[in-house]
């Protein structure tokens, strides 16, 4: 048998505890289907305290992650820390130029530095693996990378944040408001106390970027994706969305356009017959549509500790079962050196339906304003819902909800601006892109 | 660059053209992500025609799949050429010999002669892979055999007949009868001339039977396979089935109990609301249940030229991309020596709850009878239907419709034996088993 592959962990979080754990307990079957032992000879973490959830009792301890990283003790570095810059990338760095093998599952330092250390770790012939980074359990990043070689990828859509889909849900089953929800998501530790980086979209963004750099073969552009989170969404844009034949998801797109490749991350709504607005709770699901093989979708756990934990120890046997110096999967699909530059498909040339709710002002005239100023867009409504709610009988204004035909987002922008302006609206209008389902080559 | 990866193509039906044509067509992109040229350099098929819908210009024409497979000139052996013995296991089988790499979408083969192939590509040092044999473009063997690594599964469920899914859905949505949909199925090309091997489920054993292999670390044992194919499937029980709040599926399922593992195929009552219940037509799904990331669901196109040449080509670029005399990615998931002998969980001691419909003659005391013979097996009921249909008013039997508690498979059949010896039957009654999904550890 082959010497045993030591494993040096940044980190001993959540995820970090239980793959230590996750080692331990599966050590037989690990040395049984890798052909040999993967064993933690070095840990770093923000505290040296003894109590933990895990024995770390045989592995070296480290106070500086970089020294870890670059121990002549470990022959992979596995990062579970978090951040985009500091101890996070320069560990990263150094262990990738020491020539150590990479795990991790942080998104947000890849979305920033992903390429760098692809090419990194092509130089110094290691491996650079990070399937915990989407999507959780779910083997997205091998799939894309590995089992659809031969194929050209059209669009990618997900839902990639658990603890947004679990708000959704429930605001969808109860009626809640986002706040009221929010608040119950954070007593059941399903949001953070500062949600920010969930529910504005954030942790989506940072797993797209990656997403779109495997799909289409271009360098990462997390800055260029268009970004709007779901804190503005109302218990009424979700009624009337049901009553349409819609669910309301957050998604991650990333789709090929005439002009360049279109990322976004925002509300959408999907009809409520399609798989992914089956999708409820902190489930992360995510559909690929290609030339040969159609469309795919796949789904599971987006977070947790063992389910991340399951992707990160999957890396990490890749690892195990492949010898040095002869690697020749690359790590965003193709070489680091021949991604191509990402194009932008800029956000006013998005093609689509959307969602329009607003409150009109009750005089005469106001409805044929506004509908003479989507015609002057060119937008044609494919339903218009104008009732007055049965509680506001007395209320000087009442809710018109549009669904517009395909339009643009710049002629959606303008005529919007343009009622705005006219004064016959009660406060802003809403409005929810429409995603066009189903797949047809 | 390394030297181009020499693919000998035996089979050119509608799989093989596809592949040829996907080869050709994704040539500079295979280049650039495998490191090499992907080139078929040899053919085989059953008659050396010249109007093809592929180009073969370039490749030698072997008249013997044996010969081809043996071929200096080939690095790659691809076998498309279905049949579970004879030209295929011959031609395999000395591919391997040859040192070799094999891949195959063969699961009658594999389902067979998994284990010897599985053994003779170790001892080569070559790479067997068979990403299409199980449910066509979705990537469930690479996720079982890699990304699974340190899992241990505990159930794996799914459909993985396009055919029978196909049947099963019009029937449900037009409630036709089995006969009237299998003549439409095979007007439109869903289902063959002689359909038994689809519609009795041999397809989904062949398919089971690897992944049981996969999931426990068991030598593959098609043979001790409970299997039972959709025939007898009525319009009535769609409907009673619709209205108790289940959807009928032919499902495969493997699954680990107390006395060994339970593989059985057959028609499977799922609940409207769990996700497999909502894969329609041809669409293929597959459930993996596993202790450390939980639940996975996959679904995809299950069939199809395009779909199937896929995921070959996802395996020959998993050969490009590696080195021989480097691979240590067994293809079973462990080694083929220290597969485990398979211990079957006998079908009788099965536990679930039954769906149970039966056409009772209109005399009194009949259902107390019936109704007595299930309490001396201890099965309890869930529910009971009991109604005279509209247009049977006049029939001298009425049909009723029971859901059992959980019971177990030997409980179920002894009551069914005594009261059909009871002589209160009209006809014979009908059973489907109904699967409880959802998962937690």
């Amino acid at each position: 048998m082959s010497n045993p592959l030591r494993i040096g962990v940044a980190g001993l979080g959540t995820v970090g505890t239980a793959l230590v754990n996750l080692l331990d307990n599966k050590r037989a079957e690990l040395i049984e289907r890798c052909g040999r032992e993967t064993v933690v000879t070095a840990v770093t973490a923000r505290s040296q305290r003894t109590n933990r959830d895990c024995d770390i009792s045989n592995a070296q301890w480290f106070d500086n992650p970089v020294d870890l990283a670059t121990s002549d003790n470990i022959d992979v570095y596995v990062e579970l820390m978090g951040g985009d810059e500091g101890v996070a990338a320069d560990s990263v760095r150094a262990a990738l130029n020491a020539g150590k093998h990479v795990v991790t599952a942080n998104k947000a330092l890849l979305a920033k530095h992903g390429v760098e250390f692809a090419k990194l770790a092509e130089e110094n012939g290691t491996l650079l693996n990070f399937e915990a980074a989407v999507a959780g359990g779910i083997p997205i990043i091998k799939t894309m990378r590995e089992s659809l070689t031969s194929n050209n990828v059209i669009r990618v859509y997900g839902i990639m944040n658990g603890t947004c889909n679990y708000m959704l849900t429930r605001m969808e089953e109860e009626g809640l408001s986002f706040e009221d929800c929010l608040q119950q998501a954070q007593e059941l530790g399903y949001a953070e106390a500062d949600p920010t980086f969930d529910v504005g979209g954030h942790d989506t963004m940072h797993k797209l970027a990656l997403l779109t750099s495997l799909a289409f073969g271009t360098e990462i552009a997390v800055d260029e994706i268009y970004l709007e989170g779901i804190t503005k969404i109302t218990p009424e844009d979700i009624e009337a969305a049901k009553d349409l034949g819609y669910s309301i998801k957050l998604l991650g797109v990333t789709q090929k356009t005439d002009t360049g490749i279109e990322q976004r991350v925002h509300p959408t709504m999907v009809p409520l017959a399609a798989p992914i607005a089956q999708i409820g709770g902190v489930t992360n699901a995510v559909v690929v549509e290609a030339d040969v093989v159609g469309e795919l979708m796949m789904t599971g756990p987006g977070a947790g500790g063992d389910a991340t934990a399951s992707a990160v120890a999957g890396d990490i046997a890749d690892i195990a079962k492949s010898r040095p110096g002869h690697q020749h999967v690359p790590s965003l699909g193709k070489p680091a050196v021949s991604l191509t530059p990402y194009v932008k498909s800029r956000m006013r040339t998005h093609r689509g339906g959307y969602f329009i709710r607003l409150n009109l002002n009750d005089k005469a005239g106001s409805f044929a304003a506004i509908a003479s100023r989507m015609a002057e867009q060119d937008i044609s409504l494919e339903s218009i819902v104008q009732r007055r709610e049965a509680n506001s009988q007395n209320s000087d204004s009442q809710p018109v909800i549009m669904i517009t035909h395909d339009t643009t987002e710049e002629a959606i922008s303008a005529a919007l601006k343009a009622i705005n302006s006219d004064g016959h609206l009660k406060g802003d209008p809403q409005m929810i892109r429409i995603e066009k389902l189903g797949f047809d080559i």
